[in-house]
């Protein structure tokens, strides 16, 4: 048998050993587990940045994998701490919001209070669950445990807000909205080809316009539009992006909010 | 038998390859051995910051773990080259303070100077023994070599200059300093909980001041201040701290300096 | 046997999970294989930046090694996808001269243009072939496939304008240019030892001039200058460099272009 995954994901950065805490902590109660790192860089306290990162990860990682996303500005407060399995993945972290990926895509998830202090790490320090009680379950989840022995069920977690993932009224205009700014400055969406397809049979009649610039038609690659010219795809993760051939997108307009409005008419080209 | 663990913290960043040769080279020596980034991040050159980093995590890994630090500003001159082992771990970087965790908590540490050049990378460059000297200590050391074999015993090895850990004379007022801002803009300090219970019983019955902020009490977790407030409280590391709830202290301060004055007197509320 | 590393050198950054996405992707089809990161941090699009890196760590890791590298701006477009065997080691990546370091080495490399639908996963998005082309064949590699498997034999793979390595002409004054700055800030340039040595037999009687600094003499390390003087030495990858004692000397010359030109006259001192 295959080691198992634990990966990780936080809002720790790298330069004051938290993370570093957080490892030897796992390596200690599951010294065969492989830890893959995914991120320690999302904004601090950003739940909504580690949730779109994990819908573009998780699932390509196979069944048995344990996914640890520690971002918790509650910590110590009265927020649940949780494992989540899911599609024969197991899910472990704060309860507000960062799985939202496995709950849109999974009503009956079976979700776990990490109350059980057999298996937190003493003393639990109140501002540090990720090192006292994330990481040691995680670990012994690796390790073979099964979670309900971490607590007893969990109901109802809490979703993100304004990501529900519904279906969207047909007919046009179409409104959604720039929810992530990606390395390379490209402006992703919460509209999905779904709901393109939905009032459009042909992606080549739409128009896209966002912060000021309109976009006809939905190209398929970046290669396909000019260079410096903007152009509207479907992305790797399945959103409409608005794009920059070679150049950002989000710099050529000013860094636009996280916000920014994205509407969807029929072209007239 | 689990493989050995070998921890990574240096100062040379990923853009430029050299941790990646380190990897290679530790990969080559020591195929089974288990690699964990720490940080590459540590500001170049800052040995109290790596030192800083070190204490945080390299307890909580299990005995046996090798750890590798390597932010090393006099690489070439005369300082000496050292495999330390404590606890059951092992510990490879040069002699400039580093170690100071260790040291502070082992006063009789097994040091040994890395001059065997049978366990050198050939031809040592005089300006990356990361890569020709540390990394195959720790490879070797991983795959099982007795730190005895690297090299002769090393004696007073260097300690890093105003991190002393000896009991402070009790009594209010009480002065420390910060000595390190974290990811998240807590100012972190070298006052303990030890240092505060030796001159309080009671902490809530203190003041701290820090940079112009007073706070009444000691609190026990981010979330018992307001948000937008300050507070003071011990941290996962046992050192106090200054917080902002839901913000940097570090920003709303002006980015204090490492070594601004933080006194401890009697509350007055 | 040690199960295969398989390296990750990327401009991805970490923070929108597509490097998760890729190792999560490895994971499924080479549990066993294990995963280093080198960088995720090249510049975006920067070919050149991910061919030097590459050049720095290579060849430290044993042969079997699958070296992924994905820097690759022309997504989607007509550039081919490859993988090379070289020296008994893989590199998967674009064809855009991110291989450099191999090529300048090995003449005759066995390149294989990754067409074989069969090893991609499915659908193949336009934008990410790193999840959905690249990954998969290094994980195939890793786990034993032979790379004639992946496709046909793929000729004259690019190579990285300008960075021929062959022979420069004898005879003062010699020129070259800065090709990197690095984590430390020093200047690291095209010319090599060999080029050096062609021109003059003794390195101490040559005057280095760049950015209108001139250093009389080529040091061995980096000590050997005073604090906050410019020296001039051979780095640890056998390049010419331009540093500063205990600082940078990018910042010190106002962070000069990455073609600044490097002289190499006889010293008069």
């Amino acid at each position: 048998m295959s080691a198992t995954t634990i990966t990780l994901t936080t809002d720790f950065g790298t330069r004051d050993g938290y993370v570093g805490a957080m490892k030897g902590v796992i390596r200690s109660i599951a010294p065969e587990a492989v830890l893959e790192d995914i991120t320690h860089r999302i904004t601090p306290g950003r739940v909504a940045e580690a949730a779109f990162v994990l819908e573009n990860f998780h699932a390509c990682y196979p069944p048995g994998t344990v996914h640890l996303v520690v971002v918790d500005p509650g910590v110590g407060g009265p927020r649940r701490a949780l494992a989540v399995r899911s599609g024969g993945r197991f899910y472990v972290g704060p309860d507000n919001g960062v799985f939202e990926a496995v709950f849109s895509a999974d009503r009956q998830p079976a979700c776990y209070e990490l109350t059980n202090e057999r298996y937190h790490r003493k003393p639990v320090s109140p501002t540090f669950h990720g090192r006292d009680i994330f990481a040691p379950a995680a670990a012994h989840l690796a390790a073979g445990l099964s979670p309900e022995e971490l607590g007893p069920p969990a109901h109802d977690p809490l979703r993100l807000e304004g990501a529900a993932c519904s279906a969207r009224p047909g007919g046009l205009p179409l409104t959604g909205h720039v929810v992530h700014i990606d390395r390379f400055g490209n402006l992703v969406t919460d509209l999905r080809l779904r709901d393109l397809e939905a009032v459009s049979a042909d992606k080549s009649r739409i128009r896209v316009s966002c912060c000021g610039v309109e976009i006809d038609g939905v190209s398929e690659f970046y290669a396909q539009a000019n260079r410096g010219k903007f152009l509207a795809l479907i992305g790797s993760s399945g959103r409409l992006e608005v794009a920059l051939r070679e150049g950002s997108a989000a710099a050529k307009l000013g860094e636009p909010a996280h916000d920014a409005v994205v509407t969807i008419t029929k072209s007239t080209r």
